[in-house]
Formats: C-alpha cells, sequence, structure tokens
C-alpha cells in the first residue's frame, strides 16, 4: 500500500480514535474486546492485504499469501505458550462446543471412559457431550465452604487409572472460579478447555494431553478454537466421528482438510503479533495479576455493597462476578455502569449480577476506571 | 459515528482505491472476492459498529446489537430467495464440508439409504461421508460424450423410492459443470450443495429439503454455511451425532446453540444487503448470464487456443476452466495473466489448466478485461 494512502488511514482512525474509541470498555465475556492495535491494523489492510489488492478474506487458503498468515499465527502462538515440538497445533471452525464432542470422539478409542472435573457450566456442557460417547465419572466437584464456591483440591478427586483421559475446565467464566495449580494425572492424559484463560499466565504445555480454546476471549474473534494436541493422542476416531472431527485428519492436512475460518485465523495471528510486541504471556499474567487484585480489593473493601462469593484460592483472574444487595441496586448499577461507558457488565443470563471480564485485550486503564465508577457509586448510595 | 470522522474514513478509502483498489481481479474459486462496497463499508464500521464504540466482532452474539446482524442477514437472505415460510434458515460452522455429515446424520434417522448424483469432485466428497453413515446409491454419473463432460438427463437415472433423500450438486466448482435443470424426486427429499451458485440465479426453494452453502464463494467469507431446511426434515439424528451436528439443536436454538461465528456472519449480512440493493437475484442472474456467454464465446471462437470440454447444455456460469494447447502455453498464459492483475486463474490442484471464477461480485468490468487479455494474448502467439 502507498505510504499516503497508509497515512490517510491512519489519519481517519486518529480522527476515529478521538472521536469514538475506548470511550467505551467492553466487558463482555465472549466475543470479548480486542486490542484497538489490532482492529485498526485489520481496518488499514481490510481492502489491501500486504500489496496484493485483496483482502485477506478475499484469497484462497490454500494460496501463498494465507499461508504466511497461518503459518506465523501458529509460529507466534509456539513461541508465546513455548510449545513443545510433539504437540500439534490446530486451528479448527466450531468453538469450544465442537471440542465436547471432538476430545471423547478421538480419545475414546481404545478406553470408553473418562474422569471429568465438574466445576461449573462449561464443564457441565463437557460433560453432557461426553457421556453420549462413553462412561463418564465425576471424579471432583464444585464445593461450597462457608458460602464461598471453591475448587475441590486433588486429594478429594477420585480419579479412575483406566480412564482414557481426565478432563477439567481451569477456569470457569460463569461462576468466576479458577484452578490455580495443575492437576497430577500421571500416565492419564489431562484435557483442558482453557478457552477463558489461554494466553493469560504461563503454562506448562508438557502437563497436559489436550489444551484446546475458543477464540473469541484471548485469542480473536469467535469462529475459530485453537487445539494443542500432544502427538502420542493422534489415533483413530470412534468409527462414526465426522471427518471434520476427526484429529487425525486435521493433523495430516494441517488444518487444511476443508476451507478453515480464514479471517478468524488472521485476526488471531493479529492478536498473537501484539501479544509478543506487549512483551508475551509473563508481562500479561502480570498486569492480569494486578487488574484482578484491585477489583477484588474494590470489592472485599466495601462488602456491604459488592458480594464476590468465591473463596480467595479458587478466584479467577479473568471474571470476576459479583453481587449487590438487592436485584433493584444491581440494575441501578448497570444501567449507569453503562451510561457511563462500561458495557457489558451484566452476569450471564443463567446466574444474574455483575461480572467484569478482564482478559487480556482489557488495559488496567479500563479497571481503574470502573473501579472508580464502584467508588462513586458508593459514595452516591452511601 | 459523527459525520467527520466518517468523511475521513471516505476520504482514506477513495485514497485507497485511487492506488491499489481493484486493478486486481481476483479470479479465486473461493475464499473469492468480495464487493468493494462490502469491504469498504466492514472498514469503515471496523472500530465501531453503529455508534457503539466497538466492533461488531466485540459484541456478545446474545446481545441486542448482534441480534440485529443476525436477524436483518436471515430476512434479507429470504426476501432474496424467496424462502417459504416453512423452511428454517441456519448459519453455522464449518462450511459446506460440515453438511456432507450433517445431511446423512441428520436425514438417516429413519431410512438408512439415500440416493447421490455424482458429477465431479464435489460430490464424491459428500458421497464419502454419506457412505460411512448408510448406503449410498449413485444413481447418476457425470458423463463424457464426444470428449465433452455432460450432466445426465433425469431420464438415465436410477432413483431408489424408497431413499431418505436425493443429493446433487448443482454446481461443480473443479470440473465446471453445471445442471440447468431441477431434478424431480417426488415424495424423496431433494438435497443440494449450492455453495457455488446459490443466489446466482432464481430457484424456487419449495422444490428442496435442504438447500445448504458454504458462504465463501457468494454469500461472503468462509467459516459459515447457509442451510435453508424444510421443516418436516427436522427430526432427531443418529443417536451418536455431535450436539454441534444437529439441525434440531440449532432450529431450536436459532443457530445461537453455541457462540457462531459472528463476524462470517455479519460480513454475510452485508453482502445479501447490497444484492437487495444492487436489484437482487435476477438482477444478479442477468449480468452472470452476460458475463458467462461472452467468456465462454471468447473461448469458444478461438479453438485453436483455448479448450473447454464440457457440453453445451452443462457448462456453468459461475467456473469456466479451460485449457491452453500445451502446460507450457497454459504456464505463460498463467504468469502474464497475473502480471496483468489478472489473478488466481490457475485451475484446481486436481485438475490443472485455467479457470476463471466469476461469482455475483465479480463485476461484468472484469470479465471483459479478462477477455480483452486473452485477444491480445492471442494477437502476440498467433
Amino acid at each position: 500500500m502507498p505510504d499516503d494512502v497508509y497515512a490517510d488511514i491512519k489519519n481517519a482512525n486518529q480522527s476515529l480514535r478521538k472521536h469514538t474509541m475506548r470511550k467505551v470498555w467492553n466487558f463482555n465475556a465472549g466475543p470479548a474486546m480486542l486490542p484497538e492495535e489490532v482492529l485498526t491494523q485489520a481496518q488499514a489492510e481490510m481492502l489491501d492485504w500486504h500489496g496484493t489488492g485483496m483482502s485477506i478474506m478475499e484469497l484462497g487458503h490454500r494460496g501463498p499469501e494465507f499461508k504466511i498468515v497461518a503459518d506465523q499465527a501458529e509460529a507466534d502462538l509456539r513461541e508465546l505458550m513455548d510449545i513443545p515440538k510433539n504437540y500439534h497445533v490446530l486451528f479448527l471452525p466450531g468453538g469450544a462446543t465442537a471440542q465436547f464432542a471432538m476430545v471423547p470422539l478421538n480419545l475414546f478409542s481404545k478406553d470408553h471412559h473418562a474422569d471429568y472435573i465438574d466445576t461449573g457450566i462449561w464443564s457441565k456442557k463437557a460433560i453432557d457431550e461426553a457421556k453420549r460417547y462413553g462412561d463418564v465419572n465425576i471424579a471432583a466437584k464444585l464445593e461450597i465452604h462457608n458460602d464461598l464456591l471453591q475448587i475441590p483440591t486433588q486429594e478429594k478427586w477420585s480419579l479412575n487409572p483406566q480412564s482414557a483421559y481426565v478432563h477439567y475446565t481451569p477456569n470457569e467464566t460463569i461462576e468466576g472460579v479458577q484452578f490455580h495449580w495443575v492437576p497430577k494425572t500421571g500416565d492419564v492424559p489431562l484435557v483442558a478447555d482453557m478457552s477463558s484463560m489461554i494466553l493469560a499466565q504461563p503454562i506448562d504445555v508438557s502437563q497436559y494431553g489436550i489444551i484446546y480454546a475458543g477464540a473469541q476471549k484471548n485469542i480473536g474473534q469467535a469462529g475459530i478454537a485453537v487445539v494443542i494436541i500432544r502427538d502420542d493422542l493422534i489415533n483413530d476416531p470412534l468409527s462414526h466421528t465426522p471427518t471434520l472431527y476427526n484429529y487425525k485428519i486435521h493433523v495430516e492436512n494441517k488444518s487444511f482438510y476443508n476451507t478453515p475460518p480464514t479471517y478468524s485465523w488472521y485476526i488471531a495471528g493479529l492478536v498473537l503479533a501484539w501479544m509478543k510486541k506487549q512483551g508475551g504471556v509473563k508481562k500479561f499474567a502480570e498486569i492480569n495479576k494486578r487488574k484482578s487484585q484491585k477489583l477484588y480489593a474494590m470489592i472485599d473493601s466495601h462488602k456491604d455493597f459488592f458480594i464476590n462469593a468465591i473463596h480467595h484460592d479458587s478466584r479467577s483472574i479473568m471474571n470476576i462476578p459479583f453481587n449487590l444487595t438487592s436485584p433493584e441496586l444491581t440494575q441501578e448499577f448497570l444501567d449507569s455502569a453503562t451510561a457511563a461507558g462500561l458495557t457489558n457488565l451484566k452476569g450471564h443470563r443463567l446466574s444474574g449480577g455483575v461480572r467484569a471480564s478482564i482478559y487480556n485485550a482489557m488495559p488496567e486503564e479500563a479497571v481503574d476506571t470502573l473501579i472508580d465508577f464502584m467508588k462513586e457509586f458508593i459514595r452516591t448510595r452511601g
């Protein structure tokens, strides 16, 4: 793209930013906020990707241009997460919900039973789907102690050493609980739905058999999921598995068995490149820690107004749900927050209340703004 | 968005257009060219959808904003195709390849056999997947008469009146053949993979049980498929069907069972709105007829250079493959075409040669440019 055109787009973007950008902070649980830099780059490249005269969404998935996008996204994810060489990285359609079926369909090929840890609504969805293909042992459940939700410590789990795998959900977006430790499952592969916490903090991939994540929280836009799968788990799936649900087919075809969701893959690539530029996962972990700690501190120091009924050792750094003392006050809080440009703070339709989802793309400034708003809300209603 | 910002974006776009836009005509078979107006609108709205201060890809799929996008896209598709009320319209992930499995998984619930018409590589892919779930009768095959490919007329078909459905592919992108008539299947539902010809010409939806189409040719970008399904065909699928492959679940949840590919749905909506503004399907049918007729006329009037070995009654109006008299000349043609800004004319990796895919978004001007290029190519090599 010629320099003067790029300058025009930049001017237009600056103008946009001045007027509208990020006067709104969007606390939605997913699809969620994306980094402004990513949107600006996608906008600038919309009509001409890298001098091709075409949008990346108009380019063939088997062409040399999209290959650059696809390969770079995988390389950046491997670097950011330090993914060992014996793991495949797949970019697949269908989000995490497709993985709820793909995991048992592909891993039940030898043993038709698995352990699942039930820590919330997303765990349950994975469990319900797995039950359709084999025996599911609920090895542990989310606990309540002194009215506080708590992740069950591993000594309470009843794992079956013959299981094909152990599945858990390290972060539950609706309950707002998170594992701050990694289960030990010995030789049984550990499978994790990391949709809502992938790339939020460093993890040791080698402790997992499969990691999967829908993109629409920390990776990009809806329509694509990332699957990281250890090589020895690539086997023939159950015989009735649809071809598109077969990991082996996707590994053999490097996620190009059929036309992949190319634009979602491209946006994921922009987010991953942005993360590298910002300092990588460690840097985001620091910021995420600060963001969540100050928001929990605000909630805990005003218990007459805000309640987050989750044990300190089980609190999510990504999704922070809280209640006010009455439904009316909750509604008032949500309405004034929206008016103040703090949007989509409404809790999940199944749980109600307030929920602040503060993924990687949510800057610390936005959390500070929310805290200031909470203080002001208390002051005027106190 | 304030007017002055919109003006800035418009200026930037005009500047872009002047320098780069559509100096390139992209003849890719899919993902394919999109209308310039659609890309321009997507670009202008990238950082602020309708004054929300957020991109549509950042907005929750269950929020009021995306509901507007989703409902409008469905309404526009219903209007453009005149879809009867007893048909559901679904927007699903996974492209047409997912439908290759979903059709038998959902329609084999009573009878485990179906008729398939094999007219090319896409038919075969659908057949291979269906065979995994029941008995497939190949009721007819693409024919060759006097070295010309020809769609088999229906009197030659051996349909099984007990079949759960009859499946065919009205347009084959690789072979470049198209049905210019609709099979009569009586009470047996007719199922069509219309990925490469949906919205290219008026069709009578009521003659079909299911119409499905991957979006990346005539509807929008990769990552989403449209499924139009008659109400009486919504039944319980085979027991091992993944939940995301269950039409009934999608109908009950209006394609919102899980997070749909929201941005792909949005782009589809922009394309459908653009089609309405241009005059609807009839208008596109006229243009498509002119575009294809003049390109075939060019090919046929220079048989010493170009060969399209397809019977006149079976030629595609969307995908026009042709060969030159030697592989060397074909390569020379492709190289000079690319240099002239006529890109992605290379034939499918399985067939070679040249292929011009001229979907709805490809303006007549581009086909004229291609024809002029072909004339010039002949002149200089003649």
